[in-house]
């Protein structure tokens, strides 16, 4: 019963719910599969999940598994293994060119195109006729599972251009490569980070790029849905910056995981309110004098805050799109300050009525108001510095967008609200 | 010498260097090129900029380059045209087909599948033999740039599945379709929403999805570059939402548009802020018996935020993930008690110690301590169930890890920070 259910799923699908499986049902699950279907379930299952499940498996079965998965995704797994299996494993596959494919692939960082990179590729030589290319289509077939164009290459493998299939079916059988290939194509190389061939895969709209080493040699070749995993990823751990999240987590990782990823920023939030509070104590007098001032330290901290991050993200997001290439900072900061001052307005004149509607004195409805506008301006300028800072000094500028602008913009605030009034009770 | 230089770079290329210059000098380049790469280029341009920028031009004009352009491609950009124009350009355009393509894909919505798809595609009669596919690939040739694989339909169009190239150049020219096509494919229907279109191709690992009436009728085609774009404008739009932007913008939209998208955020913070001191008033004689509570104001408010969005944080990420389906709602949050405890001890401790090092009395120090644990616990629930709520109204959740949830905790920390002391001072 379970069976026949099963073959009515696709492998993508089994994996999505052997995630969930605890190891036996995953393992009683497996065995009911040929072993094709079984390697691209466990090609397609999430890291954490798959290397623990394979090592209730002896090195012989994972090779039998190995043999039908891509060479990107073999190196992967292995990669994860102890080097022991790994050895084993690269000694029981059927072919000797799939190890020395993860051989050449286990080299290569994880966060780079040669870490991102397939050995399957079909590449075709320039001298080559076209039915000799549909030859060597023909050799590979069984190898190659998608195949979107061939790679043009000279004697010494160096990438020249591509033949797409379409111009390959079209063509006459006697006609060279050389005739129809398209030159000035492009191609990667493999020390390139993960994140730029993404970008570029997104920019030119590729469904799969070339891979090349320095002097030209066709390395390997990088699919679009591995660059689209990429970019999950990315925007994934993105969030997790902004949300103040130290380490990649999932909500079902144990509880100490879950912890060690959250007290960093927490205990960073912490110090910033113990500052805060040692800061405020140094007007202790300020506050007998007058105590309602107590009363908008959140209103204070909050706004600055709101205001801090939206200025961060919107800087963040020209980072990204690497446009505003063109502007200059000094135009980039005045248009800041101007929209600063708009909603520092707005909120200040606002804030300034209630805080008389709600019984205080026109005084401290005065101290509010206008601290509050510097408080607005200064976020904003805080906002917007900051991830240029970071970019510029290689640190990831998402930071700023997360719980160290908010702590930065808490202290901030204070120190405008309070010399603010000490200030205007000088007078 | 202008002319040289860009016959150097690609068309995406070029298109982003015109994104950053003035009409003037926009026109000037566009001038230089070959109708079919200003056609490219006007396809890569930003929808902001491309509108704005082809209304320059007249309809003839413009026909000739839509007439390069895929027809997904040109239906966006004539759904941005006044009605007139719009009909004059299709009048305009060289091939009925063409026109007949781009009036059946105005018809659907901007953010489903069948405002995502694309005409072009090279479909085959389930009783044709290769030969006669080869036939129509050489007819279609032309108009369809990226070919991947051939869709098998019936004689009422309906899709049956599909014979990938390499299958197509390895079969014998008199093998019937019928005999090598792959059946059960994964399509989309011409009503389903972008995002899930977007997540059934990263699933599934695809370059091009069919897309379907409710007929089961062969509709059009979605490639995976504009999944892409589907992918990261919703990263985009996220990040938007969590940190307070209301608007679509970007840093170079104009100040009021700016303004626009971020003030909605601040007033409700403000809104927060000013009910905050509303409340503080209420426990004024409290203050007045031990104003040093005052100090701690900060660090209650900006932990309590802290802990919500980390926590919202990680639902999200489940919820986008969907995973965590067999996990029931008190498993769940049973186990965010369990972190929330930890984190909440952790915390807790390090403040009591240093509000005594800072020279406060192990009375307030204790306040802060027990009332920050109980900050930790109820933030760590607000931000772990209110995401889970918005997304069963239907709204979207990523608003629980933006300014909502920092309002809702500062309220919520002041509420358990005064009622605490309130508390501890009433024995
Ligand atoms: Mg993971
Ligand atoms: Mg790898
Ligand atoms: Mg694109
Ligand atoms: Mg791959
Ligand atoms: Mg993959
Ligand atoms: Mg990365
Ligand atoms: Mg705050
Ligand atoms: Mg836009
Ligand atoms: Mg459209
Ligand atoms: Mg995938
Ligand atoms: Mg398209
Ligand atoms: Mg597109
Ligand atoms: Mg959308």
């Amino acid at each position: 019963f379970v069976e026949n259910e099963l073959s009515l799923l696709r492998p993508a699908d089994i994996s999505t719910v052997l995630n969930e499986m605890d190891t036996e049902q995953a393992m009683f699950v497996m065995d009911l599969l040929t072993v094709e279907t079984a390697a691209e379930i466990i090609s397609y299952l999430d890291e954490d999940v798959c290397i623990p499940f394979i090592r209730n498996y002896p090195s012989e079965t994972i090779a039998q598994w190995i043999n039908y998965i891509d060479s990107d995704d073999a190196a992967d797994i292995l990669n994860e293994l102890p080097l022991q299996t790994r050895e084993e494993i690269i000694a029981f596959l059927d072919s000797k060119e799939k190890a020395d494919y993860i051989i050449d692939l286990l080299h290569y960082e994880e966060d780079c195109a040669g870490g991102l990179m397939a050995k399957e590729l079909i590449s075709a030589n320039i001298n080559w006729t076209v039915i000799q290319a549909i030859d060597e289509i023909r050799r590979q077939a069984e190898k190659v599972e998608k195949i979107y164009s061939l790679y043009v290459v000279d004697n010494q493998e160096r990438l020249l251009g591509r033949v797409s299939l379409k111009k390959i079916i079209l063509s006459n059988d006697e006609t060279r490569i050389a005739d129809i290939y398209e030159q000035g194509i492009v191609a990667v190389k493999t020390y390139q980070d993960e994140d730029e061939v993404a970008e570029i895969m997104r920019k030119y709209d590729l469904a799969a790029v070339p891979v090349i080493n320095e002097r030209g040699k066709l390395m390997g070749r990088i699919t679009i849905d591995d660059a689209v995993d990429v970019i999950t990823e990315q925007a994934e751990e993105e969030r997790q910056i902004i949300t103040g999240i130290s380490e990649d987590i999932e909500e079902d990782d144990n509880v100490l995981m879950l912890t060690r990823a959250r007290l960093p920023w927490l205990i960073i939030g912490m110090a910033g309110g113990l500052m805060g509070a040692r800061f405020i104590g140094l007007f202790e007098k300020d506050l007998a004098i007058l105590p309602a001032m107590a009363f908008f330290i959140p209103l204070i901290t909050a706004t600055g805050g709101n205001v801090g991050i939206q200025s961060s993200s919107i800087v963040l997001q020209s980072l990204a799109n690497k446009s505003m290439i063109g502007v200059n900072y000094f135009q980039r900061l005045f248009k800041v300050l101007i929209v600063a001052i708009i909603n520092g307005v707005v909120i200040s004149v606002i804030v300034f009525g209630f805080t008389i509607i709600l019984g205080q004195t026109v005084n401290l409805a005065g101290i509010v108001a206008i601290s509050l506008f510097f408080v607005v301006l200064l976020a904003s300028f805080m906002g917007t510095i900051t991830p240029l800072v970071l970019d510029k000094l290689g640190i990831n500028p998402a930071l700023a967008a997360g719980p160290f602008i908010t702590t930065a913009n808490d202290l901030l605030g204070l120190a405008v609200y309070f010399s603010t009034a000490h200030m205007l009770y000088s007078f």
